[in-house]
């Protein structure tokens, strides 16, 4: 005989419905396909139909038919039924589960029914009978071959034999099937998503509203079977196509790190499927999974004015609207927290996967930030910011002392709220954030010089941004902006500065030689700087680079668009060069031009954005994939692996099918591909979306 | 009693239920709300149930259900009922029918009940006999007030009084009762909307195959009424909130012009309501309408390789991926259908109404691009391309007599493809197209610009795009760019050139001198131009100009993108100029820098993009909202007008409701709003989405 293998979201899904309806007699269709190699029936999901059913009614009929269709448009077959009784101890099937299973055998002939022991519900163990043919009547009986169902060597397992276990913890934790509903309740309400029922899956990452137990959960399969890119340096991309990863992802190990990485026909790919319970989650023909991508730079607050007022000189704009959010947000920790929680979603949208932040001078405000990008499950860098001066007397800490002790308390307070947490489970953390020369005393900068050191602490700044406030920095203090950070020991190797678009070559090469990284944000300096970044220069000297959204300075959130705007401003310095050689030189101490283009391209931008990114942010795990590295991955789809047609924006008049996915393809997408084609995003295995 | 009238989406969706199934009983519900200023019950859709009903199913109370859930969900409350019968003289109202009626009732009192008059189904009539409820009795009568129903001054009334013989036509002559679906329909097939039916509207404007006669259509209301934002000169943007906007759109005038636009409660508006039987569809709050965008440069043929190899050098780029778009498409008559239908439906996605395109050199293939955008419904000006020079052997017209002849072959046959169509609906014309100067013998461009003359056509190519192009026409030819069109009396006003970036004072001062318009392509020119387009300088010149996405050297189609990009590239400019006044100067016949700012802001952008457009094109009838343009209009959500949220990207944390769209609102549109913002275009009155 055939064997069975139940996935995990279909367990999960069949407890939830009995849970969700313990006194009454719930049923729905198992959704699956026979591998014809293997001979097994993979059971991939589940359709639940009714929670107060008795005979065959024409609702069912209509259900039935319904979820026929659905299954269809997922390339899947209706493989069997379940049921469960009204009475805990009634395990058997009904006269109308017989007569509905022996239907779907006419088109499946290898459907199998399960009946919900309700004894076993809460025991951990798997609380499913399975029923099938008897012989060749019409009547079902349970499985009684040796081994018993789901015990080892059995025809009948489960994918996933800490289903059961994650089950009950999600419903007595996380009261998960509360989320989850069926054809009775999709009639009385159409909102609900009967047939794909993935809300359950949502709010994961919350922080306990009593700290004392961690929920642990796990929501998808443990491996992935299909093409992975990444780009491990720069000019390189690297299409790795039928590749198995897999990923510590268990109740006993959920660390979420890369447990292995090879081609899918490779021995150690081989050996892995075959010794363990593995059932990888193939990813099809025109998709692909892809590093999570970095954002350098991002104001959260000003998230509150994205795309706002950007007619402004940089000084009023920052007057009217960056300041301002600010001040709103620092006054009002509801805003606060819809501004932030928001900002989280988008970023998680937009395949952000870890995130520099600038926020404001209040420290509880900070807090609600790292708190809304530690639920959200995002890697967080958050920076309450250090101010002692200001031109807006309203939004200034009242003085260097002040504001190096609330940036300490503040240090601890975020360090403390992930406590609580295992160390990989630590998304967020506290980052030294003086906001820029202009805004900081010197006893201020020296002071947040030695706690960085002290605490081994990120900094983050804004460096030689703009012409008006390099000139300033000047006059008022009689030294280049570069100094002022390197005589406060501000420039470390735990340094992020951003813009540095009026850096000469022998400060670009200061940065190198401190380990400092540059937050490049070419959408923001094409608005407020006059000079564009050196970036051809900066990456010749070895500098750190990573690309920022600069929000609000910055309106998109996309590192997708400071990639194009990455490419365009380099290139635009590129066809500035060649018309006069001269025109660009930031080199003090030579006057020869540096021999290779100042132009970047698409595959120097992806691995600024991804790779670039997360050495430039200290996270030398991520970006890449590799034994050890955590699953930090975003899901991306091209084409439709059956039509092939394209995705959102893209078109494909060369059908890319067979092809696979090719620099060409991979190409159009980097130009002109948007959320759209985004359907997954994981950090440290767990999936956000 | 309250007054009935019943929308033309309504009859027709009625009338096509029945057509399609003329021997079988069909049903369906009516929604609708009553107005409380009006005391009229506004029928606005209805939702097809069955068409093989006998009693009161389980399948009709599911069916009830689920209409009831949309619905709501679309503000609409059950309003009634529909039937056939299988007999055309059957006019009763079937008991099941007062059942469900009568159940309706109890919900929304003014409940109503029609019965399709199997009689004047052919008769251009109301096929419709109306029952109301007899007294206080549980019984219905059909309703015999007078004066009678559909009649003038009856309380029972349809908003167009067209529908009938429309419904009858699109029945007739385009079938389009087969794009219709009921919920049986939908339990066979679930990709069936039957819930929205809105497949049927789809599919208006195809040449017919034999082209004797033009299937006249009306889609939708006629009139408008909210906030109509548009942009009539530089640096302008009016949001005129609560207008009234109607258009010449009936069964005896479809020219689609605009024949009203005044505030709604003006005096001419509120004579306009109360004289008409004008029914305005309402914008909601958070909606508005804009013109549609122009897209002065797009080479069509490399919409196939759109986002492809754009890391080569511009040459080389050509050969490899512009060309050979071109020969391919040449050569493969179902390959151009394919990317030109395709180019079509993205350019409407994106809100383009009119475009300049580049073509190839075949006459054919040519033709098949003006047959797919007159089909689209978009406005296309088809440039055939002549070049009988040229660096590729297999892509090159044999002689300048033979490119000549091809040329004025096109233009007959392209005017002749629309000949059949009255003088509003011709949306396709020719363009004499010489490539650009260097694949263009001296004795071409003359002849074209003879040609051009001659015919009154419109002219279009590449102006000074790239140092390498214009340094190659000095050396080969002895003069500029510039002078090589000049003397072919090529430069005309009816002239659109692409690029410009290499031009000097003198030269923008001829342009505006000529009339000639520029195409301004800014992500094409970063990426191949060496320097920008002196946009502020030929603005301060009087250049006509537009925005053009220059697929694909850009690659977007999308005019926001381009609009995004000019403002970038001239912030750009301005930035170097201020740190070094002389280091942009093209000024060559005086050596002060111009006072303005090189930058333009987001406004001047939208102008660009809208009624500058229109300018550079010729058309002066549209890019703006007045009486006498044509209605080209597009129709943009930003926030739902009910809960505030924001669509597609964008977030309002400060409730816009009750404010209405403000400045600061339409710019972080602009700044972030994509195609899902875009719920509508119109071309020349008719919905094309």
């Amino acid at each position: 005989m055939v064997s069975y293998i139940l996935s995990h979201q279909a367990y999960l899904k069949i407890f939830f419905h009995a849970a969700k309806h313990p006194h009454l007699r719930v049923n729905g269709v198992l959704l699956g396909k026979l591998d014809p190699a293997s001979q097994n029936v993979l059971i991939e999901d589940v359709i639940p139909l009714l929670h107060h059913w008795t005979s065959l009614s024409a609702m069912m009929s209509i259900g039935l038919n319904l979820a026929q269709g659905y299954a269809e448009s997922v390339n899947l077959a209706l493989v069997g039924y379940y049921q469960a009784s009204d009475r805990v101890d009634d395990t058997a099937l009904a006269p109308v589960g017989e007569k509905v299973v022996s239907e779907l055998r006419e088109q499946f002939k290898e459907a199998i029914a399960f009946v919900i022991d309700g004894d076993k519900l809460g025991s951990g163990e798997p609380a499913l009978i399975p029923y099938l043919p008897w012989a060749s009547t019409s009547s079902w009986r349970p499985y009684n071959l040796n081994p018993p169902a789901f015990s080892i060597g059995s025809s009948i397992s489960l994918a996933n034999p800490a289903s059961p276990s994650q089950a009950i913890a999600l419903v007595r934790d996380a009261q998960r099937h509360y989320k989850f509903g069926d054809f009775d309740d999709h009639l009385e309400d159409v909102t609900i998503d009967w047939l794909r029922n993935q809300a359950y899956k949502r709010n994961y990452r919350k922080v306990p509203e009593s700290a004392s137990t961690l929920i642990m959960t796990i929501t998808h399969a443990a491996a992935f079977n299909g093409t992975f890119i990444h780009s491990p340096r720069l000019g390189v991309v690297d299409i790795l196509r039928d590749y198995l990863l897999a990923i510590n992802h268990t109740v006993v190990d959920d660390r979420g790190l890369i447990s292995h990485f090879s081609p899918a026909n490779s021995c150690t790919s081989l050996q892995l499927l075959q010794e363990s319970n593995i059932f990888p989650t193939i990813i099809p023909d025109g998709s692909f999974v892809l590093p999570t991508f970095c954002d350098l730079h991002l104001h959260a607050p000003q998230f509150l004015y994205q795309g706002t007022g950007l007619h402004l000189p940089l000084m009023q704009w920052l007057d009217e609207y960056g300041y301002r959010s600010e001040e709103r947000i620092d006054a009002d920790p509801l805003l606060a927290r819809k501004v932030y929680k928001r900002l989280a979603q988008r970023l998680i949208e937009a395949g952000t996967g870890a995130v520099l932040l600038f926020g404001t001078i209040k420290k509880e405000t900070n807090i609600i930030l790292a708190e809304e990008m530690q639920n959200a499950g995002i890697r967080a860098f958050v920076g309450k910011l250090s101010m002692d001066i200001s031109s807006r007397p309203s939004y200034v800490e009242s003085s260097s002392e002040d504001s190096l002790a609330s940036a300490q308390k503040f240090v601890a307070e975020c360090r403390n709220l992930v406590s609580q947490f295992p160390p990989h489970r630590r998304l967020v953390e506290p980052v030294i954030t003086p906001r820029f020369i202009p805004t900081c005393s010197n006893d201020l900068l020296s002071g947040l010089g030695a706690l960085s050191e002290k605490e081994s602490l990120r900094i983050q700044s804004h460096l030689a941004e703009a012409h008006e406030a390099v000139e300033w920095v000047k006059q008022e203090r009689g030294i280049e902006d570069f100094d002022a950070f390197e005589s406060s020991k501000l420039h470390t190797n735990r340094t992020i500065q951003a813009h540095c678009t009026f850096l000469n070559q022998t400060a670009l090469s200061g940065l190198a030689k401190r380990g400092t990284a540059v937050a490049h944000c070419p959408l923001s300096n094409s608005y407020f700087s006059e000079r564009q970044f050196p970036l051809r220069e900066a990456l010749s000297e070895g500098v750190k680079i990573g690309l920022g959204s600069d929000i609000a300075g910055g309106y998109s959130v996309d590192i997708m668009d400071s990639m194009r705007k990455a490419v365009i401003t380099s290139r635009l310095r590129e066809g500035a060069r060649k018309l006069d050689p001269n025109s660009l030189l930031i080199n003090d101490t030579s006057d020869k031009p540096m021999q290779t283009s100042l132009a970047i391209d698409w595959v120097e931008a992806l691995h600024l954005a991804t790779r670039g990114g997360a050495h430039a942010l200290g996270l030398p795990q991520t970006g890449v994939f590799e034994v050890g590295a955590a699953f930090d991955a975003q899901y991306i789809k091209l084409y439709d692996d059956t039509t092939g047609a394209g995705v959102g924006a893209l078109d494909f008049f060369d059908s890319p099918l067979g092809s696979g996915i090719t620099l060409q393809i991979l190409e159009k997408w980097w130009c002109i591909g948007d959320v759209r084609n985004r359907t997954g995003v994981w950090i440290q295995g767990e999936k956000l979306t």
